[in-house]
């Protein structure tokens, strides 16, 4: 009991604009310490991003790309505008890219001494997955702490980018000619996700046709209402990077304007699918302590191979 | 009851030595068809793999790293002892990565017509997830049918590796000297969980300190019983490829000797992961069902952000 009241008070410490404690809070969501989800629970549900203010902007796209170059640029433009900016770098450890979320802070150093700006990573711990589930606990924080602009940028590696773009308002996939061709993106479904694509490094070969093949996807697909814009740009010379800030900007007017039952839709059904992992992964956590304790035989059946998983989760399921 | 009757039909057609019904089956676990639970539940306990007998080899490493040229390699082997031997390629569906494991298939095609063995595709269906629950469920049923090898195949990205690997009993991990240093790898985990690393593509710049920093991870690690091996090679020039085949059998022999409590141990750990990983799944079922009927109102809370995730959550568990 004493330690909830605790969370309760970090927690609407960070909402109050303490700083450290919101970098506590976040700790604590990343760590699943108990109590944290009574304390999401007691946020104000008329907050704004609730009431109608889309101002999460979501940046993915695969290594190498140009993420950060575009994130930082999104935090100088958002600054000259009087806003407070949190950045969140989505570190899915993966054994093979890990390295450049790392230089990519480093990078960030700028913004380093703001207080207007906050940047902090997530990581995923260990083999437990839920990384998408904290990040939009934290975004839910950040959300009720009245921040202005949320920037997840994430690296390409899997499912976790979807996700990620899912809980965006604004979602940005920045590709280049090197990174594979359209097809791929499409098949992921990252065509029915993409708010705004960028083509970077576009004075490679193979930018034009990388650009071709965006724009013809995106006319193809009838059922959109919202066009997503494709930008060719070279994070590097600073072409065209004035647009993608525009273009961004402008989806998110058209998420308040014309586009807002879309919008609207899309903020319910991420509410469902965090409901919906939050009662997953609670009934898993359930079944370990079960397994550590009362149901210490079922443990004991599946350690021996006495017993397979199917049969022993119909057991305990029964 | 009819449909559940079909199932185990096509299981038990599916285990007797029907390709046709073990493709068949693959799918419906694949698509989640109601009732394959219970046809897993079902499968013989006594069965080889529970009963002491290691013969899943898993092959992760970056695109690129020339993990085909591998399976290849294996298959080849393993057809001149006589084994029947099943290659699962499990693609995440990265859309950054896709493409590699298509022309990988193409690349198999020499394995094709060989009745001895069976290739299949586990590929992830939206946002769902569960893809290494899809792969435990398959080579289970895959052991329960009696091949002799199953080499299931990952592209890294991400978490879906570290899973895979878990589910082997040799796990086995190719890099380069351009897929990154080895600090990463161990910063991910793999270093706990692979069996042999191959650094391919051994003649390139970079080689040498790759093997050496691999090497050094390994001796510090006073836990592992099985020091796992280093081994340098080219699988297009051939150099050290029959030493990646040699150390991989010589795992599986110390599966079954010096190190079979450990293996065991490891199995018996995969199975209560397993478990609880259905629980969370069927649990997470179970509330998408009730939102579709008796607790429309706790969607619409949802859906119109009247309510946060984390309330509707407490409210439905209580």
């Amino acid at each position: 009991l004493a330690v909830s009241a605790d969370i309760e008070g970090i927690f609407s410490a960070a909402i109050s604009g303490d700083r450290r404690m919101l970098a506590r809070a976040i700790s604590m969501i990343e760590n699943r310490v108990q109590g944290t989800l009574g304390a999401l629970a007691a946020l104000d549900p008329d907050r704004k991003r609730y009431a109608g203010s889309p101002r999460v902007v979501g940046i993915t796209g695969p290594p190498g790309a140009g993420k950060s170059t575009f994130v930082n640029l999104l935090v100088t433009e958002a600054r000259e505008r009087g806003e407070r900016v949190v950045v969140l770098a989505v570190d899915p450890s993966s054994p093979f890219t890990g390295g450049a979320i790392l230089a990519d802070r480093i990078r960030m150093e700028q913004h380093a001494l703001d207080e207007g700006v906050f940047i902090r990573s997530l990581s995923s711990r260990g083999h437990l997955g839920g990384l998408s589930r904290a990040v939009g606990q934290v975004v839910d924080l950040i959300d009720a702490a009245g921040w202005d602009l949320i920037i997840v940028e994430t690296v390409g590696v899997g499912q976790s980018e979807l996700a990620v773009c899912e809980i965006a308002d604004t979602a940005v996939v920045i590709l280049t000619p090197e990174s594979g061709d359209a097809v791929q993106a499409m098949k992921a479904g990252l065509l029915e996700i993409a708010d705004v694509f960028v083509v970077n490094k576009s004075d490679r070969a193979g930018a034009d046709v990388l650009l071709r093949e965006l724009e013809l996807a995106v006319e193809l697909d009838e059922s959109a209402t919202w066009n997503a814009p494709v930008v060719k740009a070279s994070a590097i010379t600073g072409y065209g990077v004035g647009d993608v800030v525009t273009e961004i900007l402008r989806h998110g007017d058209w998420c308040e304007g014309e586009g807002a039952s879309e919008w609207s839709d899309r903020q319910g059904r991420g509410r469902v699918r965090t409901f919906l992992d939050l009662i997953g992964e609670d009934a898993r956590f359930a079944a370990f302590v079960a397994l550590n304790s009362d149901k210490a035989a079922l443990k004991q059946a599946l350690e021996s191979g006495e017993s397979n998983p199917y049969r022993v989760a119909a057991e305990y399921e029964a």
